[in-house]
């Protein structure tokens, strides 16, 4: 071997997979060019972010020496009780129902860094190299990545104005098994509210026909849906839609994955997901190898915020600023590109 | 198929293979049992958490708007400069020189969920199924499981009261390069510091003849040395020695991982890692796919302590609050053990 070949690092297949994911070029990008207004990388508007808030939740939490001992503790690998069961009372209010209508237990709520943590982990409990994972086109890069990552093959499914064709992806599930490789097809991927380009939603009718395929074609083996709602609560007209989640009656088929980083704040980085029951082990068994656990101190800030009441109020005002946003880019589209042809 | 029996959920080989962590049910049985003092889940003692420094810390955090906003915002994938500038500061200190001796840059730092992150990323880049870690026999059972959930080979090397036996696992490396796989050995796993469960320590002597032989074995792919100094800087006796990184003169063959749970908090979850320049892209790239990030909030928190010397004095109140308990634990062996026969 000559000297100036650099020694191999026998690294491993998921390394060569992995590859660079674009968002963590983006987001340095937008981090450390503070004077760049960056609408690829996904921030937060720093104007909305939760700045008086935190400082009132932290010198609360650190003037009561027995809840800050607590959260400067350990917690455990699926994550604080209290946030689980807030996290109940949050997606009870956004399906519009009580507690008991959602027919699940805080056990079935995992806190991780992020949604793309809870992304990550369900990828890595469902796909060997080679399963199969169905996706709208277009849809979230970062995801995407994710998959190659595991080397998963991603079969992409046109969208309308209305999200994923469901009868599309029917006549492809066809196909696959007619190729004799239905074992192989572990999810159908879908951001529901707001799709990542597209912005578009999932309708009401293809969110329910999309639970029923997946039923259908589950007859030996789960195709499980995971439903990426990072967007649901920054809906800037009307109010909450219910998930694809909402629709699966037996609670066994849709993986929900929502985040706090797009409503509350990003730097503090605590999402959820909600799975089937059989799941929750699974992903804890990895989320165990992966870090026992997300920091215990961030999952008590954002359950006071939600117990309280002030995790409400904020979102309410960052919809309000993003609207305000979206109406002036609204309005400049009209005034200077309205005479376009086209 | 029968209504009684479950539809395979389609789990990967990962899945499989992660099981149960032992210390995700240690830690649940520690945190939520808080009369149950638990000797086995690792927990910091309580009364040695920073609760007056973190209700500081945060205090002037959020009193600063544009500090405060810059928290709150999304990070990048290898985390925070400015705690990677301290990281550098803290690793000169713990190696008895300046930053300048240390010859790498802040690049080579990546910040991660606690050290656990940081070990599970260090396998998931080095690790094909079937790979081959050396690890002491007896050693932290925590990363045992970490190599099982990537399906690696475990290989347990003798250790006496000068911790792994050298000579041993060159015998061992020396079988395995017999049998024609020696491009299956990726790692060798050691608590360098304080080796769990055991508490002995790699002698200098032996830390030197590691570096030399991972060396003399690498002429065809590198075989790199996964140093975890998680306790590294809770030294009751004596200052801190060089670590086996330090022995490392081509800052080619070492990992290093450390972490701010033991001495500060794990409720605060920040770890950190000191790589080869070659391996930083690749680790960050999983790093990317798992969650872009760790909390920028929290590692500001850790950078801002360590700037201001803050940590530093914490880390000497734990260092005396944990040597009188030690001495106190060995007092009270003396008087009621002393006379046991053997």
């Amino acid at each position: 071997m000559s000297l100036t070949e650099p020694l191999p690092l026998g690294l491993s297949r998921r390394a060569a997979w992995a590859r660079e994911q674009a968002i963590s070029y983006l987001m340095a990008q937008a981090v450390e060019n503070r004077d760049v207004v960056s609408l690829a990388a996904g921030l937060v508007d720093e104007q909305t972010l939760p700045v008086e808030l935190c400082r009132a939740l932290t010198a609360e939490l650190f003037s009561d020496d027995q809840r800050a001992r607590a959260a400067l503790q350990y917690g455990t690998t699926p994550g604080a009780e209290s946030l689980r069961q807030e996290v109940l009372r949050l997606l009870a209010r956004l399906e519009g129902g009580t507690t008991e209508d959602l027919r699940i237990s805080a056990e079935q709520v995992v806190l991780t860094a992020g949604s793309q943590q809870l992304l990550s982990l369900v990828a890595d409990t469902l796909f060997d190299p080679g399963d199969i994972c169905f996706v709208s086109a277009p849809t979230y890069f970062v995801f995407l990545g994710v998959l190659n990552g595991v080397g998963a093959r991603t079969i992409a499914i046109p969208s309308d104005n209305d999200g994923m064709i469901v009868d599309a992806l029917a006549a492809e599930l066809q196909v696959v098994a007619d190729r004799g490789e239905l074992d192989r097809v572990k999810l159908i991927y879908v951001v529901s509210d707001f799709e990542n380009p597209s912005g578009i939603c999932l309708s009401a009718e293809r969110r329910k026909q999309l639970v029923a395929l997946a039923e259908i074609w589950s007859a030996r083996q789960r195709i499980h849906i995971l439903e990426d709602a990072a967007y649901r609560e920054l809906r800037y007209d009307g109010g909450p839609l219910p998930s694809i989640w909402g629709y699966d009656q037996s609670r066994e088929s849709v993986i929900l994955a929502q985040t706090f980083s797009k409503s509350f704040s990003p730097g503090v980085r605590v999402g959820f997901g909600i799975f089937p029951r059989g799941l929750v082990g699974p992903v804890c068994n990895r989320k165990g190898n992966e870090d026992f656990g997300s920091p215990h101190l961030n999952q008590l800030l954002i359950a006071e915020a939600l117990r309280s009441g002030r995790y409400e109020q904020h979102v309410e005002s960052v919809r309000q600023g993003y609207r305000r946003k979206r109406d002036a880019f609204l309005a400049a589209l009209d005034e200077h590109f309205a005479d376009l042809p086209g």
